[in-house]
């Protein structure tokens, strides 16, 4: 986001706050960031404040960081998970200088390191509940996305925690059995995973990303993910269940059917 | 394959034979062959007969071929699963003329658009059985897909067709069941998939598989399918046991295992 928003000329001073000290001496080296100040001094002249950390945190972290601005400052989120942290901060005497966004593009890396030019070009930004916003404050949000090539779409705190267990977050476990029942079988055996192709590396890709960031997201959205997550192992059981029978028909209808997800993904 | 065998230089002249005539048609008309033939007179003059039709198919057709070719010919079959046909040719008196080979790359798409250039270099190509085949023949074999810059790896055909139910095809049964699961909730919410993003797109690729390649695939390897679907099941319903209780310390772990896919995929 640092690297696309300075390129477009939109961000003249970029500051950075991290408690991991390996991780702004990187930032700085790259260039992602003008430099680093601890929270409090940061704060004092931003215009808008960014905040970046696992969704855990953002209960507390984004009501203490209005607790300091004052009526001209923007404070937005981009963690995965939006109806905690809309809670959160739903009775703050500053709500109006908040919103809350989920830009939806990311790799399975992070750190200073794993940033990228274009990430987030052509995909979708999640806005929840902006008329809790200030206009001001939504339409500064609305230029910054758009700038970074993003589509606005806006929903409700739930609905938006309902849709990302379905597009990210099942995603997510279904990498990461892949990838344990891959390993514990490669404990028995050695050199099959040789074998691992492009179709099995795109499907574990997401199993490489950074728990830190992920087991809040699925503390906060246990709810949803456990009404998907049955879904889907029923979904799997069903394959199961017409191999046992030996049942290929269906089987092949059951393919056909998953063809559709061309629609949605191109 | 056409399209890299005949930019090294190694293959002067390639003969299609299909019986979908758009996609002979096709394969003209993007150079991918120079002649398309019936099977009888392809036959008659092919130095190399690379048999790349679903897997079912393979174990009659193979054989049928072996009929008709001569002693200096050289049969070789591409498909995914390969104890079938190697025990469908077990007993061919022209055995030594044939090499089951699996060269490990594709994409979602098939038919002569799908047709890159590339797809092997860096690639794995199991061989099966080698023991079975004439020297010359594996000493071809090896210098084609050597020249498409792949490895070779030998296995049995059980080894393989079991390593392939891992690395393969059960990452096709997860993207199939994602995308259903995904498929079912769209069809009562409208516009949510609007959000899918990257991490969603790869993981389910490959549900846009063509059914006609897939289901003789699972038919052949349903035994050992079975048992890694199993395995695949117990491993995502361990996850939800872990949502349920709320034990995130142990749902962490299990991420930061799963991260040592990394160690397999890079």
């Amino acid at each position: 986001m640092a690297i696309d928003l300075r390129r477009s000329g939109l961000t003249a001073h970029l500051t950075g706050v991290d408690k991991n000290e390996a991780h702004t001496a990187r930032a700085i080296d790259l260039g992602l960031v003008d430099e680093v100040l601890p929270l409090e001094d940061a704060l004092a002249n931003a215009t808008v404040i960014f905040v970046a950390t696992p969704v855990d945190s953002l209960t507390t972290l984004v009501p203490e960081i209005l607790d300091r601005i004052n009526e001209n400052q923007i404070v937005l989120d981009v963690g995965s998970t939006k109806l905690p942290v809309l809670q959160a901060t739903m009775n703050h005497p500053m709500r109006s200088r908040f919103i809350a966004t989920h830009p939806m593009a990311g790799t399975e890396y992070s750190g200073p390191d794993a940033a990228i030019p274009g990430l987030f070009a052509g995909k979708c930004c999640v806005f929840c509940e902006t008329e809790q916003s200030a206009a001001d404050v939504s339409a500064v949000a609305n230029e910054l996305f758009t700038t970074l090539g993003m589509r606005i779409v806006q929903l409700s705190g739930t609905e938006h925690d309902l849709h990302v267990a379905y597009v990210s977050h099942i995603s997510h476990i279904a990498s990461f059995a892949l990838a344990l029942t891959v390993l514990e079988k490669e404990r028995e055996e050695n050199r099959i995973f040789e074998l691992a192709s492009g179709g099995f590396s795109s499907t574990v890709r997401l199993a490489k990303s950074n728990p830190d960031t992920w087991t809040p997201i699925f503390r906060q959205n246990r709810d949803h993910v456990l009404d998907v997550l049955d879904e889907f192992i029923n979904t799997v059981s069903r394959f199961r269940t017409l191999l046992i029978k030996r049942d290929f028909q269906t089987f092949d209808q059951l393919i056909r059917h998953a063809n559709d997800i061309r629609r949605i993904i191109g």
